[in-house]
């Protein structure tokens, strides 16, 4: 058993980009050797998150929708009164979707479903530079 | 330290099933023959998810309206649109929720609370035969 | 690599009470000894929850607006009604929000961002003392 630390880089668009990163962690699962464990992926962010997700245009449109209607960024948010930004939104969806992802590998595959992709999810209002973390532990 | 791959099979009505698997992953753990560590439990599945509650009849008709208020199937996704599919709040039900849990086991037993059951949630629109993973990580 | 079992006890007010875990979590990540790994920290309860959110007052007033507006208090639960309970909305909130967390260490440090706090919500209707379970992995 090991511990292997790894990460992603990736150019986001923010408000809510949806970006399928299945590929990289993939790659970078297959590349550690490693052929059993798990892939914990991690947001250093509190205004993006990670899911999975049917990766198609739809889905991905509906999932947009979904966050405007239960945490709508045209609300007053008490965090953009205080430090003047206009973010708050982005906060609240992130904290909701969660920071955390962790996922088990078989004979150095993760173990998704065929129309299942791992997904990172900007909410911040802004174009961004992001970095995740990946810690895989197997053997 | 050793990793261990199990899997659940269950036959769910699908449309907001939620199944209690907390027997089936002690089970699994006390078998496993570990004594502490930790259980992955994943979905290799985009339209249903993992979570804990309390599993008593009144809370599991909770639950479904929760996700009939804040996810309605009535609404139009561009999902169905595009694919001919009805299930596009299943979908999105799912990724909100979240595919993986897990779980601490101490002296081989899930850390869970009194009143905590793990449950699985079926948001697909059909019945349906499911296979959950279990990567099972500990000494 | 090995495993070690810890704990936090926290005294809570209930009532979607916010607080931040992280200075406790990342000593005993630094107490261990273990450099390398991941933490996950497991709430053995059915009325509360962890995430990670910037933790500054504007923000956890806006997070608890948003579980009064997806999971209104005010609604008729079944919970209620079968047990005689008044929490039905707090385990609803917190099957949503999720009672597992795992976030890699590096270097003997969680890997948040900068903004980044740890926490654990407690939504039910009292105050109450809690216990936390955080099971380390790592070398």
């Amino acid at each position: 058993m090991t511990v292997l630390t790894r990460s992603i880089s990736l150019n986001t668009r923010g408000n809510t980009d949806v970006i399928d990163i299945t590929d990289q962690v993939s790659k970078i699962v297959a590349e550690s050797g490693l052929l059993n464990g798990v892939v914990t992926i991690f947001c250093p962010s509190s205004t993006s998150a990670l899911t999975t997700i049917e990766y198609e245009a739809g889905l991905i449109s509906d999932l947009r929708r979904l966050f405007d209607q239960i945490v709508d960024s045209r609300q007053n948010y008490a965090h953009n009164s205080r430090w003047g930004d206009g973010n708050g939104h982005s906060h609240i969806r992130a904290a909701l979707l969660g920071a955390s992802l962790t996922v088990p590998f078989v004979d150095g595959h993760p173990t998704l479903g065929t129309w299942q992709q791992i997904v990172y999810v900007d909410f911040d209002i802004r174009a961004r530079r992001r970095e995740l973390i990946l810690q895989i532990i197997g053997e």
